[in-house]
């Protein structure tokens, strides 16, 4: 007997009462729209509406989850056709293809395979997993479907019943896609997002010149800490024109501060010249975090801080290819004290919402869930990254709720670089929503009722109030 | 349909088997006495026997599990009547329970609802979930059951059966209503708890003013370390006097240190003047509670660590209304590291018992539990605040039973500020303890007989043990 | 109705359907030959294969984990028969097997309790609990049993189906056994493993002299970093010829360094004169981590890192008896920072393999399943210690599956120092491991043939890769 690909019970839980109670709370949220308030689509997609190139260029070489655990297991990126930045030679794409789907019973149990084989079922019509025998049948079907009109950009975002997606661009991006958007009638639908770690961060690559072009884009003088703070309440401006609600601030650690004059001004002073060290740059972030709160209490746009990830941590890769290709590793993270000067300034403000995301589980139960039971100004983002999976959605569940309450969860967002896996990544959240709930209902916790409205609430709901999509 | 409030199988496992082991093993314990070893309520009620106002005064305003989560939906404490610092008004009691019936459905899920709904079902025959609609109705009807006799704290105590019951006191409480409790007769069913943190802590407010309040109250010179420690003493045998059995010590770390002399009156000399530094601070409350062990070890009093709260964290609300309210936050902590100083002076003393409890779920299979299943004197408290929760419940024993076996535990106690709350915390630990060992049968992990055992161990034979009450 | 010792459904998850696909997938595995590539057994035993002395010389003495939970309930050490430094008088064996039987309800639902269980009762045809009662009759029964030539060491091997079993010693230990071993052709199923943590740790008791004593063994001159490199060199190759196909690594901490020859040399000038800071001897052990690496990549052996322990504790048990008798206890640990610098220099060396372990579970889905899931290099070792056990090992395939794959789990080692336990530890994960693809497949998320293989995996195949055993 062989599964289906995809069988209509995946995920819920297998005791058989539990099971009917979360299959009759799934069917009441499977078709709701989705809203997809953070992520990391290319808008370039959307904006030219243009067909994908190639099965491996769609589902392979743009995914980090996929790439890195192929590379564990000694698969070279080369043979994955992951690019150098010396222009050397890598694998073809039917090659790479062939090399990942030889390699497919390595994400056995993983997340990836649930999305993939979501979208190959339900976009590719393929029902049987990948493997070295049909790798290049599967290349050519899929390479043939992405010519056809329905599997453009658009199309794509249509079929999965997407309300509302948000791509996200740093502080000095022209932003000339969403203007095509916008320009195509297509702006509340697609939003952009801001995204200043470029001009928040002293280490990152070129500060000092990321923030001359702030200052000529803004006309701002940067070298004061005040007209710096100014260039970027006129660049949020110019994001909101193009849809943004919210800003994202991608951190190592959750440090945030509130510095007198003098000490920001020394910390100005010693980024733009490289002088800083390590310490000081943390201090220059953590005050940023800060400063970017205090213009979020102003101009309301929602704070998405995402706090933790060690990024790049091999040097190796970073040599050969760059960023963003699987070697950024979760780290222990405080909250509650790395939170501290922030929230001290701004967890009472009106007009403030900050949305915080962890890759430390221990900070669920520990620090997050009663940081945001108490701080009118704070949600918890859904699990983020590695966790979000359906055992770590399970565990996030688990641990938040019964001390932030659903109120204070920001539903769910996809986060994701592959188009296809949008519509993947949000059905299993709600077909865990639907079993955690389903739980509770079986356990006498709450009732069907109440189960209806906080699965609706975690599958749409919650993202729209909470990113403040009108 | 409609689920009655109080379901009979309420946080049992669903699955069948495992129910109907976990409802068996629950009928054997659900009618045992209540023994509190542990918790705030107020020993002028039991001392006076007095009437509760009203609903808002029984069940919201001294709640802070409940004023936080309005707090975090924007719900102003002025609107919830906690009163402020200022005196200026805030809203009368039956506004204040408006407010709160009105946006009851945020607890869905919540150890919260849990509690209020058993009293509300038990105490008052409510039989609806509050809501905007009822809010009034409820508001009369509670407030004309406390006016009856069986709704005195001591009839509540009755109808609870409890058997004993621990209030804490710092350490320069007069201990009237406990004198005026001990005179009634009912000195061995309430107790006090020694308390020190205002003479202990250098930053606790008016900390010289308060040791020299203790020099007067014991006749002993507090300038020196070991009259201090004399002080504590005295006042220690004071407390046990008036029934305390054990003494209770809230710290933000677990630190704890063993210095020699000049060191310890150095820290002396300088919280006097009020001139140590934040870590000196640290240092004085790390000796002290070693200090504390040593007293122990001498006076057969139980020491309880309640280790890991950052208070205070909302300067605004410090400054508005005060402590205890809700931005208290758990942090990371260490026990192995901080605890050496003490276990190694005192970890083998045999008159010594030491119980820890923790806001970091990390520490109890990492750190606790194999601790206690090391040292004779060491034994872990049951899941303490926000942990303290049906699932919060399942993880303390699902990481802690292995390491530590059931016999380092020591039971339950519901550390709350509520009285009608006792009889539902201590429900929701037996069910789930019920459900916990219910899981164990039915793998075969041990049988019926030894389930009937722990559970009783559990739920009554252990908190009486562990706390050392005749 | 009394259960049996060993329940045939033990540990299954009692859901009926999960539990008949448990059973199935167990009996595909429950018969496969036991690989145990790292562990504690005494090489002597092997190579002289004589009776063990009695119950309590099998069962209770040499074991921590049995002689910690007594401690902890104030049983004394003498009255357990553990010796003394001061040669003063324990217990005799009789007797303190009679204490433990009379104590041995502490241990209902710890995994001491099922390994001693599978034991008494496959070994022994003892099936009821041990008790005060039946303390001298097993006494009696199992010492009688003790002299039969099927319960000699090897005897046991062979019964438990032990394919291959690794022991561990230090750097300096001859190999005798090891040497008979081989002599007696068991070289290729017996094997050593290079444990060098007595001439890698400066704060080892007697470092200096045992970097002599590996300078005379080896002919090298240990004053020279490079020397001393060379003489671990020299002596894994000896190892090797010995069977070791890898090496092991206790540490407090996962530090790893990359320094410069003269902070190298500095450190073991500083460290052959007894003069290092708690710090510096930490920078000692993270160079050599790395150093050890650097010879892994050349050697082929695999390096075993097992960090996250706070050695010895109690100054009193180490005063009175030494080390390894239950106070030992895991701290916090960082990976991602910690092999930072070895993994930078190492994670992609063609032949390097490391397989680290840790005591701190909130590392499993934080740190070591993404860095296993990324570095071609690294697998995790499989849960350690206090976290062997049934909810231990649930958490752990639970945190780690998702995100590091199955491929890049080093399957199962018991670990053990004693030797009965070695096939009921192997028949704990493989149950475990049965109920929890058993849940996989019960939720669609994996199919029965990927079940199959993958508890194969786990229980054989993956412990033989890992390895690198031929």
């Amino acid at each position: 007997m062989t599964e289906p690909l995809l069988h209509p019970d995946r995920l819920f839980p297998a005791e058989p009462s539990v099971r009917a109670i979360a299959r009759n709370l799934y069917e009441t949220i499977a078709e709701l729209p989705i809203v997809s308030p953070h992520g990391h689509t290319d808008p370039q997609w959307f904006a030219e509406n243009g067909a994908f190139a190639d099965a491996a260029s769609l589902f392979l070489i743009p995914d980090h989850y996929v790439l890195r655990m192929l590379r564990s297991q000694n698969i070279a990126y080369d043979a994955l056709a992951v690019p150098r930045k010396d222009g050397a030679p890598v694998a073809d794409a039917r090659s790479a293809w062939r090399t990942f789907c030889t390699n497919w019973p390595l994400f056995a149990g993983t997340p990836s395979e649930l999305w993939i084989n979501h979208s190959l079922s339900r976009e590719f019509g393929i029902d049987a997993p990948l493997s070295a025998q049909t790798a290049d049948a599967t290349f050519d079907l899929i390479g043939a479907r992405l010519a056809d009109a329905d599997l453009r950009p658009l199309a794509i975002l249509d079929r999965a019943n997407v309300e509302m997606i948000a791509t996200t661009e740093f502080a000095l991006d022209p932003l000339n896609h969403h203007a095509t958007i916008k320009a195509k009638g297509l702006g509340a639908r697609i939003r952009t997002t801001y995204r200043p770690d470029d001009v928040t961060d002293p280490e990152a690559a070129d500060f000092a010149a990321n923030l001359e072009t702030l200052a000529e884009i803004t006309g701002e003088d940067v070298s004061t800490w005040s007209g710096m703070i100014k260039a970027h309440a006129t660049r949020r401006a110019h994001f909101r024109a193009h849809g943004a609600t919210a800003t994202d601030h991608g951190v190592p650690t959750a440090l945030t501060a509130d510095l007198g004059p003098a000490e920001r001004q020394a910390l100005l002073d010693g980024a733009l010249k490289g002088v800083l060290s390590a310490a000081e740059a943390e201090q220059f972030r953590a005050q940023m975090l800060t400063e970017m709160a205090g213009l979020s209490a102003e101009d309301g746009m929602v704070m998405q801080i995402h706090a933790g990830s060690r990024r790049a941590t091999d040097p190796m890769l970073q040599a050969e290819r760059g960023r963003n290709l699987g070697d950024d590793i979760p780290q222990r993270t405080d909250f509650v004290g790395g939170l501290s000067a922030l929230l001290s300034r701004y967890g009472n403000a009106e007009n403030f919402r900050l949305i915080a995301f962890t890759l430390d589980e221990s900070t669920y139960a520990r620090e997050l869930a009663p940081m945001a039971g108490y701080w009118p100004a704070l949600m918890v983002g859904p699990p983020w990254w590695f966790h979000d999976s359906s055992n770590g959605i399970r565990r996030y569940l688990d641990a938040m709720h019964e001390t932030a309450g659903f109120a204070n969860m920001a539903g769910f967002n996809d986060d994701t670089r592959a188009l296809l896996s949008i519509a993947a990544r949000h059905d299993v959240w709600r077909r865990e929503v639907a079993g955690f709930l389903a739980k509770m209902v079986a356990e006498h916790k709450i009732g069907q009722a109440t189960a209806r409205d906080r699965a609706r609430w975690l599958s749409y709901d919650a993202a729209k109030a909470a990113y403040r999509i009108p």
